[in-house]
C-alpha cells in the first residue's frame, strides 16, 4: 500500500469543482459525485472530513451544499491530505532497538532515550515531503486543470452544475 | 498503514551489526536474527533482498555470514529501503481524471495526456522524501549508534557475535 491513495485523489478532485463558487453557487456533494461518477456516500464522507478540517463551508436548503472556505491559494495540498488521512506518519517506528539478547527482556533506559536514529531520519524525510506538499495549492491545481482541459468541457461542467442547482432549486419552490 | 514499517527498521537494525565487519567477520542470518529476538527465516528474507540490491555479500563457510558490500558511508537509507520495499510510490494515481459523467464511458484522449496535476505533485513531494532518504547514510546512524549506545554494551555486542562465530568455527573443525 502507498502512503497515499485514491482518498486524497477524489478529495482534491472534488475540491477542484469548488474552485470559484461562493455560497450562492456551492455544489451538492450528490452532483460532485455523479459527475464523477462516484457514489454520493463516498463523496459525504470526503466532505465531512474536509468540513471539520475547515477547508470547507455547508451551505443548508434545496440548493446548498459546500463551498470552500477560503481562496483557493490558501488550501495546500497538504492540508487536504491532512484533512482525508490525519497526520499519517511516513514511517511507523516499533521501537525495535528495545530488543537485544543482552536485555534479558528488560532493556536499560538508555536503550529508549531519545528519538530511535532511524526514526529520526525518517522524520527529517518526512518533513520534506511534507514541506513540498504544503508549497502546492489547489489554485495551482486549478490552473493546471485551466490549461490541459479544453474550454468547451470547462464551459459544459459549468453549465451541467448550473442546471443541476437550478433543477432542485425549482423543484423546492413548487414543493413549498 | 504507513509507507514504511517493521522491514525497512529490522533491516537498517541488521546493517548496523555489519558496520566493521569483513568477510573474515561475517555475520551469520541465524547471529543476527537470535541477537535481535527476531525469527531466523525473517532476516534470511531480509538478507535476500539487500544482497540482491548489492548491500551486503555473502560468505560460504561455517564462520560464513554476511558482510557490508560497500562502505558504510556508501549506503544510503534510501538504498535500504528501495532494497526492502521495492521502489515503492507515495501516490498511487487511479487516473480519477478519466471518469466524468459527460464523458459518456469514453475520455477523450486529452483527459489523459501527460501526467495528472495531482500525481505530478505528489511525484515532486515523494523526490523531496527520497533526496532526503539519499542523503542520510549507514555510517552515519552507525555514529548516532556509537554515541547514544554505551560502550560497554558495544563491547558486549561484539563479543556476543566474536563467541558465536568462533564456536561454529570449532564445530566445522571437530566435524572434519
Amino acid at each position: 500500500m502507498s502512503q497515499y491513495g485514491s482518498a486524497v485523489e477524489y478529495a482534491l478532485h472534488c475540491l477542484l469543482y469548488l474552485v470559484g463558487s461562493d455560497r450562492d453557487t456551492a455544489r451538492s456533494t450528490r452532483d460532485i459525485a455523479e459527475f464523477q461518477e462516484l457514489s454520493t456516500d463516498y463523496v459525504a464522507k470526503l466532505f465531512t472530513r474536509l468540513q471539520k478540517a475547515g477547508l470547507v463551508t455547508a451551505i443548508e436548503g434545496a440548493r446548498g451544499g459546500f463551498h470552500l472556505a477560503r481562496a483557493a491559494d490558501d488550501i495546500s495540498v497538504l492540508d487536504v491530505v491532512d484533512a482525508v488521512e490525519g497526520h499519517k506518519p511516513l514511517f511507523e517506528c516499533r521501537e525495535v532497538r528495545a530488543k537485544c539478547a543482552l536485555f534479558d527482556d528488560d532493556p536499560p533506559a538508555w536503550s529508549g532515550r531519545g528519538v530511535c536514529g532511524i526514526h529520526a531520519v525518517m522524520l527529517k524525510a518526512e518533513a520534506a515531503m511534507r514541506e513540498s506538499l504544503g508549497q502546492s495549492t489547489l489554485a495551482q491545481l486549478a490552473g493546471h486543470v485551466g490549461k490541459v482541459v479544453p474550454e468547451a468541457h470547462q464551459r459544459a461542467a459549468r453549465t451541467w452544475f448550473e442546471e443541476r442547482q437550478a433543477t432542485r432549486g425549482r423543484r423546492a419552490r413548487k414543493g413549498s
